[in-house]
């Protein structure tokens, strides 16, 4: 093989976007503006999202006949708009042995190739093997004159996966698209996994990341580029769209037999470019924050909602929350509801007031005093010798569920639901009463990582955001005299790491127990997560940020006598 | 290859059985019972369902270590069991490259040998992918001198599947295990299957299948024999536990490196048999009541529930439920909860109370009016100026739903739904209103079926069970005055064959438009279904008997905006 030092080096974009699930023609729209920016930038070759053409997942879309047409006319239509540059945009490719989850090679206006993810994921949140079949091939390709292999997500993570075949073929450079969801802490994970298969494949890796919400999943971005070395060289940031143009020194090299990938006129000129982005690691708590914002803003919007409600019972999960929608959406499209009963506490109200002051949001008083005696009435009869019990208290949380539908049908707004983790685990929540609502923000987060990031926003802010006094006293519902959490559940500083070994890594109570915690309160728990499932089942969908979240991440049936 | 005609022919068991998911002791002592019972009947070979040992399906469970272990605890207790029989048992096993779909062949009071099921299906409610990793071999074994092979549920499914490979060894008869989730009509496809299989593979089949309900899917049982030419010599009883013994005239024949399977000591005298029944197909409106009875049974038996309550409106679907829930559990364990308000006809009423006294069902009323009226005080001062719209219709829907989880709540019943398809299908329904409940039972029963059901059952008891007015008068929420469904919706006789092309058949609007259907209508109807996927995900489950259910069936992302 030949090699010669070439004049310019290659410059690659990496166009880490968010793409709207079905939109095809948005998505094109989106794909082409970036394109006409990062050809004025002088990009050889622009790098787009594992199939960001349609959104990702798809999910049962890729059934349907008419969605894999679109999608076909769509990459058609996006080839015709690749004068004077490469780029490489995924897609669902309708072949005739079935469908391939497939990374297009545009270039001078047409479709040169496409590659065809080999290795499809079948854990987690992930189906692929429901939509896709694998693609076999591991082609090089070539773009003035260097030598470089295309990978699609799942591909890059499998060790000695089709990357190691590209690089003994010659390939100096693997451009990865992905569409890797987020959980707290992944970016670490992932760089650690790229910097060892830059190493073993001894090439360039460019890993560029979707960004934004798709129901229960949020894409945090991220891209990276890493050298042959394992040294990253340039990192995007966190949860927001960023093309991040990248000069890579790599030599010419002749390899026989690789495609030739057409690009822009050797001669035209180009801009200097500043240096590429090497965004900072968060702090957990701002990195999760970011991804709760992130992920509200996109379904708020990618689904028209002109605002959200949100109950404010003066606890720290509302007080969260509403910080969340505040940030994300603006204070202006924020309502907070408090929902006074014989229970409340003067402090309570007090802090939701402030909260909301703090924020900057609307408030809205609707007592449910009345509502509740009239139920009471009304059961009278039904419940007559039977003592008091959870059943009073669920009729307060579903008077409250239903005052904020009712706002919800009336003027449109999403009602965004205050339940964290630990009490989805454990069942400590009431279905259609403060379970009521179109998206659950904090579902997937513990209790005290609630706390955590509630103090963290304190911090950053300077100033008090979150009453200081949310976060000293103690966790209450406030659904009969003197209640805490505590009454029901071991304090969230054992509950939660209970939580993550049951839930998260599948441990036996025994398992657990051997890890120093008390046999009766892991087996409690354990129960109390087993018999929630039905509950769970009928949450609404919220972001995921740990490694298992509960619902397609965790598929548990419901009728289960297993006690292990 | 030697052949000899064998004194008497091979007697084998076919256990139609019910397991329940995570219940390994008690599967095992369920199966044990059985064993004992068909080793009188002097059978030299019980054959047992798809994965019995642990329930079907087992989901996320299959992640546990603790579960695995079970299931290898169980299946090396079982082998103890088989002192002068031997036993095909499906259970999952934990083998060096992951886990197997499997099936133990026990005999002689061990594992003699295991079959890892080759076909793992990962569409449709199925994810097997998932957890296990397919096996590779297509061994052939020998009872009584008769070479045979194992099959598991997908395997036969096939063509040219492994039963090829195992009938060009020499094996003249299938053993298949099953756990084949039920849809209307499945079975005359099952049995079309089989017969071409059993002609292909020139071999016995031998079909067992499980029976009863687990979460959303039920298993019909319906167990085959097949001759060689295709025809059934035995078919079990839909929805009803049962073991079939058929004596197969398959001569002994000699095959290389089959596997030997212990059995019954050769001179041990056996009784006569009577012939195995041949159940006959059942129209299919008793089927699918017969679907529901039975995963209406088993939700609320395995899940331990006293029993069950469902609000009556008078309606055609209510009605149905109730119906159902009668036969499920006997009319003892259900109540009928009347909830009228101001908008309740005196027939909705007189209806609801004839229907009741017909199926022998308790009956309460619980009057709504009242507490209606408070909501609409207490959100009067943030609904001035806004005109009456669905939000009111919804406040009484959800006083519904609450009182009924009241009840629940303080009495340990399980609320049924009532809602059905295609009421499901567009969202004519109330979230935490009419949706609100454990279980529901018709929500994939297609509104001109429900009727279909109703008329049968009257019917078939040859009296007024659900009054006939019921199903004359037009449907109506009874929300406002003088609604009717038709006000929103297109008539039931247009949208449900509408429904079937858009739901279960992925069709397009322009697809369904060209079979002569309305396109303004299919349009609206697309739509409809499109926008309501946020409230399916909030529904309790309910039990699948279409080739295409909601829910894990059809899995459709909520933030969509493909409009074909």
């Amino acid at each position: 093989m030949k090699r010669s030092v070439k004049t310019l080096p290659l410059r690659i974009a990496l166009v880490q976007m968010n793409a709207v699930v079905g939109d095809v023609e948005g998505n094109i729209e989106r794909i082409v503006a970036r394109l006409g920016e990062v050809r004025g930038r002088g990009a050889d070759i622009a790098v787009f999202p594992e199939l960001c053409l349609t959104g990702y997942p798809p999910e049962d879309l890729l059934f349907r006949r008419s969605f894999l047409k679109a999608a076909d006319r769509g990459i058609r239509r996006l080839a015709r708009e690749t004068a004077g540059i490469a780029a490489i945009v995924g897609f669902p490719e309708d072949g005739a042995e079935g469908v391939f989850n497939a990374a297009a090679v545009l270039a001078d206006r047409r479709i040169v190739s496409t590659y065809r993810k080999i290795h499809l994921p079948n854990y987690g949140v992930f189906d692929e093997r429901r939509y896709f079949v694998p693609g076999k091939e591991t082609p090089v390709y070539s773009v003035r004159g260097v030598p470089f292999g295309v990978l699609v997500c799942e591909d890059i993570w499998v060790p000695n996966g089709p990357g190691m075949a590209m690089s003994r073929r010659g390939a100096r450079l693997l451009l990865a698209l992905n569409s890797s969801p987020y959980h707290a802490g992944k970016v670490r994970e992932r760089e650690k996994m790229l910097a060892a298969r830059a190493k073993a494949y001894k090439a360039w890796i460019v890993y560029v990341n979707l960004v934004g919400g798709q129901d229960e999943l949020v894409f945090d971005g991220q891209s990276l580029v890493v050298s042959p070395e394992g040294r990253t060289v340039a990192r995007g940031h966190a949860f927001r769209e960023e093309v991040l143009t990248v000069d890579l020194p790599i030599p010419e090299r002749k390899v026989p037999g690789a495609v030739f990938v057409p690009s822009r006129p050797a001669a035209a000129p180009r801009p200097r470019m500043p240096a590429p982005p090497k965004a900072p690691h968060l702090p957990i708590e701002d990195e999760v924050f970011d991804a709760l914002v992130c992920g509200t803003r996109d379904y708020v919007e990618k689904n028209r909602f002109p605002g959200v409600v949100i109950g404010l019972s003066g606890g720290v999960d509302s007080s969260l929350v509403a910080a969340v929608a505040a940030k994300a959406l603006g204070p202006e499209r924020v309502t907070g509801v408090l929902m006074p009963s014989i229970y409340t506490s003067n402090a309570s109200a007090e802090d939701a007031t402030a909260l909301a002051r703090a924020l900057g949001i609307e408030t809205l008083t609707v007592p449910i005093w009345a509502a509740v005696e009239v139920y009471m009435w009304a059961l009278k009869e039904a419940f007559s010798g039977r003592a008091a019990d959870v059943t009073e208290e669920n009729i307060q949380a579903r008077v409250r569920g239903n005052i904020l539908m009712a706002l919800s049908n009336k003027f449109g707004s999403l009602v965004l639901t205050t339940g964290n983790k630990s009490e989805m685990a454990v069942g400590y929540a009431t279905l259609y009463g403060d379970m009521a609502g179109g998206f659950a923000v904090i579902k997937d987060v513990p209790k005290t990582l609630v706390y955590r990031i509630c103090r963290r926003i304190n911090e950053t802010a300077g100033h008090e955001v979150i009453p200081v006094r949310v976060l000293t006293k103690a966790p209450t519902a406030e659904l009969k005299p003197n209640q805490t959490d505590q009454d029901t559940l071991p304090p969230y500083e054992i509950l939660d790491p209970i939580l993550a070994q049951y839930v998260e890594n599948d441990r036996s109570v025994a398992e657990i127990v051997r890890k120093g915690f008390d046999e009766e309160i892991v087996r409690k728990v354990a129960r109390m997560v087993d018999r929630s499932e039905y509950k769970r089942r009928q949450a609404p969908p919220g972001i995921k940020i740990t490694p298992r979240a509960f619902g397609r991440d965790r598929r548990m049936p419901i009728t289960n006598r297993f006690g292990g």
